[in-house]
């Protein structure tokens, strides 16, 4: 007998942001399979068992959360933000493709969320206004020469760059390297945003340029938005700038 | 005096996916102003003023509500979605620069919500598992020349593309054309979905491939998702298949 497996998206961080939906998916498993500081968020029930694993564990953790499920049990994956943007609903997919077959028949649910990159946005009005590409700079799973060419070719086309999992300890260089790659087809200006935490009491947030952005203001929770050449600052004086990227585009390309 | 311009987010469509922090926002305005459809979701109470404007009226609406709040008014805007992705908050932001300089004194909050491409994806897999990117199909406010250059350089960088607005009565042929321009770069088999009302009662859901996609298939309210080479499916059976982009790529691009 079949159990079930729920892939739910938790949101930025703040208890407000959580929806109603994955609450629900939440406080009706049984078992609850995550990253530990994403299953710390939750209050869980007498009864509900926890099962907490590293954040580089993703497949691993799938295949756990899916024997589980196979054997009948309510089982819950947790993501932080969306389960389906560089997180856990496709390594579940993936677990599922190369496992046995009675896998296929568990009843599978994704819960959406809002994702990292709408929450930094939103903190600075809409940088993701306009067409936007979204890129994980980790190259433990793709090769660095693929990135490279993806990042090359959204700036030259114009595209707004969300960069997830932008530097961590075994990736030092990357996001320096990918500064300097966008400053070779961007004018040094282009807004480039740090957000992390965003909404949530240890909230950083940071506006600067191409030119002067700093890869060592980003860890591995960080959210970088790369503007096009046609992201506006609105200044304001005692309030906060607005970043934000027209609806309209003139269509002249970047260099 | 100055009052309060809140840009909210309700989701998909789904009650249950409306965050806490956006029905609080809603429930602290007098005034909400938005599309007539979008207002209809909202109970509101005795006392909260209800602004319905056409979907194409984003800047006048935008300059409506920015008017009502810099007179001393607690002013909603509301969008389906999320605000920041082809929504009301860049509008917003827009109307503010360009309009007069106690407009950026206004207390200014955007509220994040789960945007139609994360529902759609939710209720197939993972199909934006991988790099993937974000394009307004709309050629009102930008060259449709630009809109094709992205295209075709998203599909030759691999990436999955997601796209809003693709077809309206004024813009009757633009999706079709999209198809056979992507047809040019990527492989007939590369998967298709069609996703409309994610999660509601009227849900529409299609998975097709490139070479069978039907334009008719989409309304204004649709999100198609086009994968990359590397997006896959599994079929279950009985049960729906599910549709993922691997987190894992060769780093093969396409022709």
């Amino acid at each position: 007998m079949s159990g079930t497996l729920a892939v739910i998206g938790l949101g930025p961080g703040q208890a407000s942001q959580v929806t109603p939906e994955a609450l629900e998916a939440v406080a009706t498993a049984s078992n609850l399979f995550g990253y530990g500081p994403y299953l710390d968020r939750l209050t869980l029930q007498a009864g509900q068992r926890r099962h907490a694993s590293d954040n580089r564990e993703e497949l691993s953790r799938a295949e756990a959360a899916l024997t589980l499920a196979a054997s009948g049990s309510n089982v819950a994956v947790v993501s932080g933000g969306d389960p389906g943007v560089f997180a856990m609903a496709a390594a579940v997919c993936e677990a599922i493709e190369n496992g046995p077959p009675a896998w296929r028949a568990i009843d599978i649910r994704i819960v959406p969320g809002v994702t990292a990159m709408l929450a930094v946005a939103a903190r600075l009005g809409a940088p993701l206004g306009a067409d936007f590409c979204t890129i994980s700079l980790s190259d433990n799973l793709k090769p660095w020469e693929l990135i490279e060419h993806r990042l090359g070719a959204a700036a030259k086309a114009g595209f707004v760059i969300a960069l997830y999992n932008p530097i961590s300890r075994a990736r030092p260089w990357q996001l320096g390297r990918a500064f300097a790659l966008l400053g070779e087809c961007l004018p040094p200006e282009t807004l480039v945003i740090f957000g992390r935490a965003a909404g949530r009491p240890d909230e950083r947030l940071a506006v600067t340029t191409l030119a002067e952005a700093d890869p060592a203001k980003a860890d591995m929770a960080t959210c970088v938005i790369i503007g096009s050449s046609e992201t506006r600052k609105i200044e304001r004086g005692a309030l906060p700038p607005l970043v934000y990227s027209p609806r309209s585009s003139s269509g002249a390309l970047s260099r």
